[in-house]
């Protein structure tokens, strides 16, 4: 059993983080967390968003955030792009890669983004060719994987086709999202191999939240399976929208111990974002989210 | 890779997790707890410690709480008992099954119990001749097993050389503790396949502390390992004694959550078992340290 030998984070806290917590930050203090995640060695981080601040506040000023922070060669930094006005304005904000997202669950698509999947499938279209014409990369995420707030169980069956679409549309990696955080390690193995049938296992991501206290035994599991690409969260930005005052994203100090403690290389400098991960928690006011920010400040 | 089709779980709470609370609670409130924990389908509950009031308040009226619980036959009711008069008073008591720890780490040894290694597990003799002429039951902890507060790393070898002294001396099982949660999950299977080759797997229980995030990931790990008997503690009472505000045992009800989700049986009833966990929070007046609860509570 050979795990990966790096493993490329997907740094979503400030937008998957910033966009479920209660509190809008400036523009200014989130230039500062996008600034301090480069420092530390990410390579990969999810900037912003580009939809109505008339319905998501916190993701209000994108574009300036952008224009704003410090690009570091050979760093990532990504926007989410819910349709085609999102996707032209992000171009603009000078957006190099962008991420879209759909649902496993029928119900879930329709009460969070008011469609069926097929029909949010065919709204990434004009995306992908828009994303083609200005060499511009797409990056797909698959919601509630392991489980649904209204459905319950999900099938894997029905994740991969999900994924295969995406894949297929152009999307060079598929993020399998824990949306609720209900998946246990067992199933995050079943899943990843029955997703692996359609989709290559070196595109698939793994998007885990710790609702229930299983996120880094998914992890590990999905080391197990091969996946070598995670999704996580500067001190547990975010919170689960789903159960409020519970855990979400998976805090990325905690994945890092674990994947340190592995030997697999991250690239990324774990003091570094640990600090980070402190000064985003003091603007919000609270305390951050990482078991393992926390066990340092405590000693 | 089979994993067990059973586990046993150790439910550590009203010991190892009220000892290292701040707060002492009545002896009424401990045998609620107890008897909470029998009445989720708890087979082996700790229920208190033979130590002298004076060091250790929170565990003062254990003798009390062993004659006032409700026993239920198949079920182990158990007592710490760090030397030959704690081990009288549990007898006395009624105890028919006690433990005995012992650190794999020197340093800790000398500064926790005063004494090196050699000198605690020749302690343990008389004690273990005593509980033969009884017919009481010992478990063996081994502390220290992935990581020591004073001396940093701990060899997997100088862990299986304690936990073979134990298990030679009569100890019928040998719980293997992360104390301070600095062990990934690597160095936990490591540790399993060196301690194995002295001490059965089967006789090994893991005891893991969520300080920095690790314990699920960890249990994920043994069980890959064979491993099927784990220690925990109802709503991670306890905390982590070496960093203050940081969290300590796992949590009972998120270990069950992650069995549940692998199919394995354990005869625990998760939502009794959250309700037992919400109860003593209450007693204790600070919130569960189990994200299931939370998620669960929050919804």
């Amino acid at each position: 059993m050979s795990l990966p030998s790096h493993v490329r984070l997907v740094e979503v806290g400030p937008r998957d983080g910033l966009q479920n917590e209660a509190q809008p930050i400036s523009v200014a203090d989130k230039v500062r967390l996008v600034d301090a995640l480069t420092a530390a060695g990410v390579s990969y981080i999810e900037v912003g968003s580009f939809v109505s601040p008339k319905w998501v506040p916190q993701m209000a000023g994108s574009a300036e955030v952008f224009a704003q922070i410090q690009r570091k060669p050979g760093v990532t930094y990504a926007a989410l792009a819910p349709n085609l006005r999102g996707f032209e304005d992000a171009v603009a904000a000078g957006v190099k890669e962008v991420a879209v997202f759909a649902a496993a669950s029928e119900a879930f698509s329709q009460r969070n983004i008011n469609c069926s999947i097929s029909e949010s499938l065919a709204r990434f279209v004009p995306i992908m060719e828009a994303a083609k014409q200005h060499g511009v990369s797409v990056r797909g995420y698959v919601s509630c994987v392991l489980g649904c707030p209204y459905e319950g169980n999900v099938a894997p069956e029905q994740v991969a086709l999900v994924a295969r679409e995406l894949y297929a549309m152009g999307c060079y990696e598929v993020s399998l999202g824990d949306t609720i955080g209900t998946g246990t390690a067992g199933a995050t193995r079943k899943l990843i191999e029955v997703v692996a049938a359609d989709v290559p296992r070196e595109k698939l991501a793994g998007h885990y939240h710790d609702t229930y206290g299983q996120a880094m035994a998914n992890i590990y599991a999905s080391l197990l399976e091969g996946v070598s690409v995670f999704d996580s969260s500067i001190a547990g930005l975010g919170g689960c929208p789903y159960a409020k005052g519970a855990s979400g994203n998976v805090a990325t100090e905690d994945v890092i111990y674990l994947l340190n403690g592995l030997g697999i290389d991250t690239g990324i400098d774990l003091e570094a974002l640990i600090v980070a991960g402190q000064q985003i928690s003091t603007v919000l006011g609270r305390a951050s989210g990482s078991r393992v920010a926390k066990a340092r400040s405590a000693q």
